[in-house]
């Protein structure tokens, strides 16, 4: 049996604008999905997946995902066992073995549906672990290739590679357009991260900010205020500058809560952060539910949260500099 | 005796852009200040004034602002000292009457140092009155004149024209630098405002703006994008799309919180608001704390925003089409 693993992502700066082609920077954290995968004689597939989340849900499921036994919704079963096929797909292609079956177990620590990036980190533990089992070992830039080719097919044309890149390299990552390059030497960022239990509609939030931004010029230049803001923020990363950094994640929550893609829950839980004392505080990925990423590296954020009503989940998770892993 | 009121106020849209010369719209609320003038043998003044709120504190004072009953910061009774003698001496002077006395009784609707605009009501209704209780009348065009003298004063400078433009004129306000001017039949305004107790203190957020403005581009094109954001919320007022107003207020406020000048309590009570249906929801005015100024017709806002913790005072205050009156 072979074991892989691969971190989720938060985005310091930059979601949303990233789809105009501003930079973004997503950063690996400490939270990993973990990817068994043992060859099967016969050619199919058996998925178990257990502890898909940190927090309140299990999606235990066999050869049927129709009789999963899950207290999850259908639709995140089905994203699930979509991607692991996607997976799977990508190692027998690699490795030029279309008839290879599996039996692949998933643990993951990453909240599924929550914006961090839980489904790219099973991919990619999954090819990994997949091509490893055939006696194929693929690099991380091909892995991120490969798991974005999965994401964009499960995800029908939505994905970013953000996401993908993240996972399979690890540390903080310089996204612009199609083009994904890693940060050298970032400083240790105390990420922590509040989650409410629930899921924004990526497409219908992706779709709100477009419809702003085309009927209003001043949305637009928000967009682009984004971009400009992950620029300095990039120039702060390299100069280790904590401080800064922490700032301009608060800001660059306002222009995101202007685009229309903050919740309320989101909102306590970065204000909450913010009066614990945290360096800095936004929402992460799509929005209007989901999580918020704060820096700190005192306990505080991570208590505040937990007695913050509305906060389901807190946790710290550091930037992982590790992308894809062999356990 | 001599009897005028003045509204408050809130910002529609523009708050902290305006100080860069970009437009704003202010909005006359009917809360108003009134005040009672009657002319003395001598030449001393004497104020009274209750009810300083709506909620929670009261001010009684009379020749000796220091032996004052309050239970308000004493800054606030210096301040309020300060805009009854500002307003006296004005009388005065447009009287040609250098050594009138009067007693003065203040009666205010409007919250303290919340942003609403009570000093420039107090001062416009106080010019007026005493004025009159002279046997004069200013048009008022110079009432807003002279009541900004007084304001300019006793906030050393750092006073706008908007707050006693608004009072003295009522309605809808066009603000451009200097530039004061009423805007013509805007629609119905449903104004709903949250007051969280507590004042923010203008200055440090003023300078705290103009900070962030100077130190990055894109902080500077956030306020850009304010005014931009304004000139469409005149759009949408003339064409009574009350619609956009609300979404438009929304955009603001997001803006306004990008650049550091919300709080914990006024995200709580516009999120509140928007829960409740509001068509819009924004801080008003310096911010840090203070109060959110929301649209919306039904009584769902007042409500949402009543058992909201952390709001202290909610009520509705509809857009004022008349500005400084004789009661």
């Amino acid at each position: 049996m072979i074991t892989s693993s691969a971190p989720g992502k938060v985005y310091l700066f930059g979601e949303h604008a990233v789809v105009y082609g501003e930079p973004a920077v997503p950063c690996a954290i400490e939270r990993r999905a973990t990817v068994h995968v043992e060859s099967r004689e016969d050619d199919r597939i058996r998925v178990e997946a257990n502890d898909l989340s940190l927090d309140g849900f299990t999606v235990t499921y066999g050869e049927n995902p129709d009789e999963a036994n899950v207290d999850v919704p259908g639709d995140l079963v089905e994203a699930a066992t979509g991607y692991v096929n996607g997976a799977v797909e990508q190692a027998r292609d690699a490795a030029d073995a279309p008839s290879a079956g599996f039996n692949v177990e998933i643990e993951s620590e990453i909240p599924l549906g929550a914006g961090l990036g839980s489904s790219a980190a099973v991919v990619v533990a999954g090819i990994d672990a997949a091509t490893r089992e055939l006696g194929v070992e693929l690099s991380a830039d091909e892995l991120a290739e490969r798991a974005y080719r999965v994401e964009h097919e499960v995800q029908e044309g939505q994905a970013s590679r953000a996401d993908t890149f993240c996972s399979a390299m690890g540390g903080a990552v310089r996204v612009e357009g199609d083009d994904c390059a890693r940060i050298d030497d970032p400083p240790e960022l105390p990420f922590v991260v509040g989650y409410d239990g629930e899921a924004g509609n990526t497409g219908k939030l992706v779709a709100g900010v477009r419809e702003r931004r085309e009927q209003y010029g001043f949305a637009a230049d928000t967009v682009e205020a984004i971009g400009d803001l992950v620029r300095q923020g990039r120039r702060a990363l390299r100069d280790d500058d904590v401080a800064q950094l922490g700032e301009l994640m608060d800001f660059n929550h306002g222009l995101l809560s202007a685009l229309g893609v903050s919740s309320r829950s989101l909102e306590t839980m970065v204000w909450a952060a913010r009066d614990a004392g945290a360096r800095g505080a936004k929402l992460t990925g799509a929005g209007g539910g989901g999580c918020i990423v704060a820096l700190d590296e005192t306990t505080s954020t991570r208590l505040a949260l937990e007695y913050t009503p509305g906060c389901e989940a807190a946790f710290r998770a550091e930037l992982d500099t590790e992308g894809v892993r062999r356990e």
